[in-house]
């Protein structure tokens, strides 16, 4: 792998640092106003998506020293390495593949990672078909109408997310989705289904997840208690796991096993055969749509010059933003309800792969990494949040993501939609100045004096930026492609920051802490605690005595 | 109503922008270690709820000045204009009275308002028993079996939050909450249910609010076509509303209307007749313990010295962090499946709150106003958006919220979820420094050259801030008491901002765009826009002809 150039060494940075303070003092309504083509420049286009980002403060100048930046980075060497297969991931010594997942050809030196990719794809589909027609049956001998899919983190927000979203593929198989420890989830999940219907998918690559194996063990527990045997309760079990003992000691035989690979990272394995809840709730055709979207953005990523391309051009903002005008958050906010998840899917997906505080070299970065990423569904935070959006004081930059049209027989209300997401990103664009302020007040027929103390309170400074990611319709296809999108977003990102994307040393501790605290609650061991823990396994204990 | 200091102005604050510096260099382990009181010492409580803060960057002296802070910016006598009904309100000249709607008597002078509380309580008590013992019936004279609550911001969030976290409390009416503008919303909601059982809660204070409004006539509709007559579509709909005339137009005559108030505020009303969903769902008695709940913390808030004031200290916590450790966001993690809404919900009460850029005066502030709050159910975040809360670049102060037991038959998953809260804070506090990281290399095993290579990916540099909220089990009195400590908390840092956490006058301007946008979308009038908002229109029309 070639070396990683941290931000801060980049040499290509220091004219962007003077640009910086220019753009910020620019007025983005005023840039539109001088360049008549500017909305037009400022658009890109690929794999269905279309991104417009005119509303940025941005100028020719700024962005051709960006794209200076990307190319100083190695950013095309480095796309390059991810493609075909480069142990880019260098603490764990690996490649990060996930493109071979959605992939119907391998690069070369990847043949035989794609032949077993083949081999669990053709796995997939005959479970799904299996499931679908009746020829696999449950313990009871009856046919499946429900998969409780137990993982977490990766092996949940993915597939959760997508099933969420494509809802009106869903077949006559649902799936639900179990990932706290906390036992409500699972029993709150299990408490409307049938055990004799219901499908267990165990996700967890090493089958060691405290979470999931816990909550794999209790639904177990669940179908011995609805009338399986330890014989047959593997009929209800699906593993997708590399560790096979570990599921056969579980009670799920080989043959009931889909493998998973150390070059799939969790947060990118949606494609694999994590994504089967979703394969099974949307049926295979749509999955592979799915797959085929995604495939469509890892060719306009691996094409397209860096100025027309759409992961490259928004990892550039989001790095303009983090590190030349100092926002430490990032606001993703779908106009689609049934994308309301997308921001809990992003936060892992950016949080996970870039909140790192070393570079490749494991030397301390002297620039910030990713921002805090977070949002909802419009418009349901324009009634929560959106205040802050336009009237806070901490530099919030948005993307919105907007299916344009959609099929229902309110169209009125997806109209209302659209022209609400529009609006919100030219409110954040325009403002409202002290006159205009003033206006409207006296529009209302507020009297002159009052309207003179409240007009303050009604100003928006405006120019705040934002950018506006559409596509004709929410689709299996669009919504791989958008999520590909993301992904390709985050690791150029890892690059200009000169960061591993692909690993996450930083959950280690946690575990292992949570382990001994555990330890401690049972009276088993002395581990190390310190005054502050200690009190709060006092009030713990005085609880459950109480 | 007494005038506002802003922090900027506050003489308080310059000794604390010297400490702050010292501050940040110290390090929390050391002053748990140099104090053996320290644990005890920074911790407090009230209403069933015990606040842990000695994880933070603090000393005697900083908290000591913090107070000062506080003092100097009058928290003392604005708490008593809040809860005795001044005209907190200054933009909109109205009081908060929020808490009047959880008492148990009036302040002086608010006996009047107090009595229509109280009448609407009963109302509420009618309406609820009515429903549940079968007396109030639907247009096809059966028995209610759900109840949809229209509504969007503080009519949605509160009512779905608190009727999710009382799961256990369930009877055998079931809520269901719509509040998108998003066809899908509504769409997807009512496909499960049946026009002839189920009522719809139309909550809106003006009955104006676009998505209420439109998503009410669109289900309305739906009970039309599934045997309603406009005669008797009345009997499945009650209106939470103070336009009693636009509720009549709507088809729900007056007696089905429960009347709202102008001082109070959507974000703050789930203590109001916007909570009939949930009461409807858990039952008037554990409805009124949820109010109970809230009381006491009112009750906390009103007497306890600011020294071991709750919402006082975490208020203070929230401006340490934002003002003077420039922190812009902050983190809420509840260590409950059950409350996963709970960061929604926060997000609303803080952002729309105090996302302010003006004081109450109407000068724009010198100040940051309220960070970005955002926040996951544990342990589902572990596996998540931990990596950058351990290893990122950025603060995040942390809030864990644990409710230390739970009626269970999976005691050891609860346990497992108390472990981990609890070891989420130790190791953000503790980190892992170079040795330690090495040595944990070795002891898996790791060859020397490989772990000295891999040691720096998993040095933690600790001296992460965070606070544990816990409580003995989450009930309907700790979750009342729990949401009125952040209200509380979201008025104190209103205060030393300077600001009216009451008014919302940000989220103006995007829905007059949004009229014109859509305006525009028809064809009709000439509104003013921009090349960029021209060409997303564009892309709609093509979308939408295509």
């Amino acid at each position: 792998m070639s070396t990683r150039l941290p931000l801060a060494e980049n040499p290509a940075g220091a004219p962007l640092r003077a640009l910086a303070k220019r753009l910020a003092d620019s007025n983005i309504q005023q840039l539109l106003a001088d360049d008549p083509e500017r909305a037009q420049r400022y658009s890109a286009e690929g794999a269905g998506l279309t991104l417009d980002y005119a509303k940025h403060w941005l100028d020719d100048e700024s962005l051709s020293a960006l794209l200076d930046l990307a190319r100083a980075a190695g950013l095309e060497s480095a796309r390059g390495e991810l493609l075909s297969g480069a142990p880019l991931n260098n603490t764990e010594a690996r490649p990060a593949l996930h493109t071979l997942l959605r992939a119907t050809s391998a690069p070369a030196g990847c043949e035989d990672k794609f032949a077993e990719v083949e081999a669990v794809r053709q796995q997939m589909r005959q479970l799904v078909e299996a499931l679908h027609n009746g020829e696999r049956v449950s313990f009871a001998g009856k046919t499946f109408t429900d998969v409780v899919n137990i993982g977490i983190g990766g092996s949940d927000l993915g597939p959760r997310l997508v099933t969420d979203a494509l809802q009106p593929w869903q077949g006559k198989i649902r799936a639900h989705y179990v990932a706290n420890i906390d036992p409500a989830d699972l029993e709150q999940t299990l408490a409307s289904l049938d055990p004799s219907t219901t499908l267990l998918l165990i996700c967890s690559k090493s089958f060691r997840t405290e979470e999931t194996r816990v909550n794999g063990l209790s639904a177990r527990q669940w179908l011995l208690d609805g009338g399986a045997t330890p014989e047959n309760v593997g009929d209800n079990c699906l593993a997708i796991t590399t560790n096979l003992e570990a599921a056969a000691q579980f009670g799920i035989p080989a043959e009931n096993c889909l493998p998973l690979w150390d070059w799939v990272g969790g947060r990118f394995s949606v494609w694999s055969a994590i994504g089967l809840s979703t394969a099974i709730a949307i049926g295979w055709d749509a999955f592979q749509d799915f797959l085929g979207g995604a495939r469509a953005m890892d060719a306009h990523f691996a094409e397209t010059p860096l100025a027309g391309n759409l992961p490259v051009l928004m990892s550039l903002l989001e790095v303009w933003y983090t590190n030349f005008h100092n926002a430490g958050n990032h606001v993703v906010l779908p106009y689609s309800h049934q994308l309301g998840l997308l921001p809990a899917f992003m936060q892992q997906l950016t949080m996970e792969s870039n909140g790192k505080r070393v570079d490749c070299a494991g030397q301390a970065l002297a620039e910030n990494s990713a921002p805090v990423l977070w949002g909802e569904s419009g418009t349901r935070g324009q009634h929560s949040f959106h205040q802050h959006l336009h009237q806070g004081t901490w530099l919030c930059p948005v993307d919105f993501i907007l299916p344009l049209t959609a099929d229902t027989s309110l169209q009125d209300q997806q109209h209302r939609l659209v022209a609400h997401c529009l609006a919100q990103s030219r409110a954040l664009m325009i403002g409202r100045d002290l006159e205009q302020s003033l206006a409207s007040l006296r529009e209302r027929g507020v009297e002159e004096d009052r309207a003179m103390e409240l007009a303050p309170h009604l100003v928006m400074s405006g120019n705040r930026p934002s950018s506006v990611l559409t596509m004709d319709k929410l689709t299996p296809e669009t919504l791989g492609a958008l999520l590909a999108l993301y992904e390709h977003r985050t690791f150029c990102s890892g690059v200009l920051w000169g960061l591993n994307s692909f690993d996450q040393w930083g959950v280690e501790l946690g575990k292992d802490i949570g382990a001994q605290v555990l330890a401690m609650m049972k009276g088993e061991g002395e581990a190390a605690s310190d005054p502050a823990t200690d009190r709060l396994l006092a009030r713990w204990r005085a609880a459950e005595g109480g």
